[in-house]
């Protein structure tokens, strides 16, 4: 049994954007030369989330649409008393920070159209995102 | 320790449904001859989702209807033009592709209205759930 | 490698609350001596979740303004006509009952305004976080 520990730095380019970091995190799970177990890939942010889904790129304005209209940026939140950012809590809230994703045979076991994608909501930021992968 | 990897099928009957896989997933897990760990249940598709919660009928058409009221099948979404699927899509952007349940003593730690539910948004069809045992 | 399952109790104090448990977690992780791996916290209920997020008075109100906004209590939910709390299972649902935090030497590796939060949608009732270290 192996527990490897890393990150990747991505950084995103407007104020609301979507990243596929798909090939970044297959390359660090390739590089580390694992098995069977899972990754878990967590983003240490409050205003940013992690997805998987398919990147077509309709769909990912799609999810910014929809991301919006639930947590509706620049309305009347406390939170934007203290900063103007309450929209990207409230997405982090429902998206959460954490993804876990199964890894077989030393490769993410992702579907066919499934894609590892960084969801920001308040940037443009550099993002971390904390790799974990348990397993053999 | 131990890494335990394997995957159930699941027919979904409609193009919205809910399908309570429990007793698939404990089985799986009784007959492994696992002790204490988690276990991860992964779907590897972008349209439907893995929710825990009660199965109360009515509640599970409650459900229904609260995502259909988030995601708007059918509405003008970008990605409705490549496919007629977006609001399936967006439901499992809301509702995430993992669920990670605590094993003790070779048992899912349900609670007492808790049940592992399938969430289709674009069925009917054939599902795979992953799932991944690590403990000892 | 070691697996370790203990589990914390949280009094919740109104209808819609949340409960900032970081330095009960906290508190467990250290007291296990444990090094690099994951933490799995896991509500074994139907109608609380945990969410992790910034601890700011006014985005607490607003995180239990936008759950409210999107589950409507009180609204003519089919499972309110068994229990009055529909909303309190929808939120369940969205905000799932499992987060997976990555722990390093020994500590929690939350970003600078992470906070583990439970949040309760049917209270005040006494809450159990169920919690599984699993690493070196």
């Amino acid at each position: 049994m192996r527990v490897i520990q890393g990150s990747i730095d991505v950084q995103t380019k407007s104020a609301f954007d979507i990243v596929d970091i798909t090939s970044l995190v297959e390359k660090w799970i390739s590089e580390k030369g694992v098995s069977t177990g899972i990754l878990v890939a967590y983003v240490p942010h409050t205003t940013a989330s992690i997805v998987i889904n398919e990147a077509e790129p309709g769909l990912l304005k799609d999810i910014v649409d929809l991301l919006k209209e639930e947590t509706k940026p620049g309305a009347n939140w406390r939170h934007n008393l203290v900063d103007s950012n309450a929209h990207a809590h409230l997405t982090n809230v429902l998206l959460g920070s954490d993804k876990v994703i199964p890894v077989s045979e030393g490769k993410l076991s992702l579907g066919t159209w499934q894609r590892v994608l960084l969801v920001e909501m308040d940037g443009p930021r550099k993002r971390k995102v904390v790799l974990v992968y348990i397993g053999e």
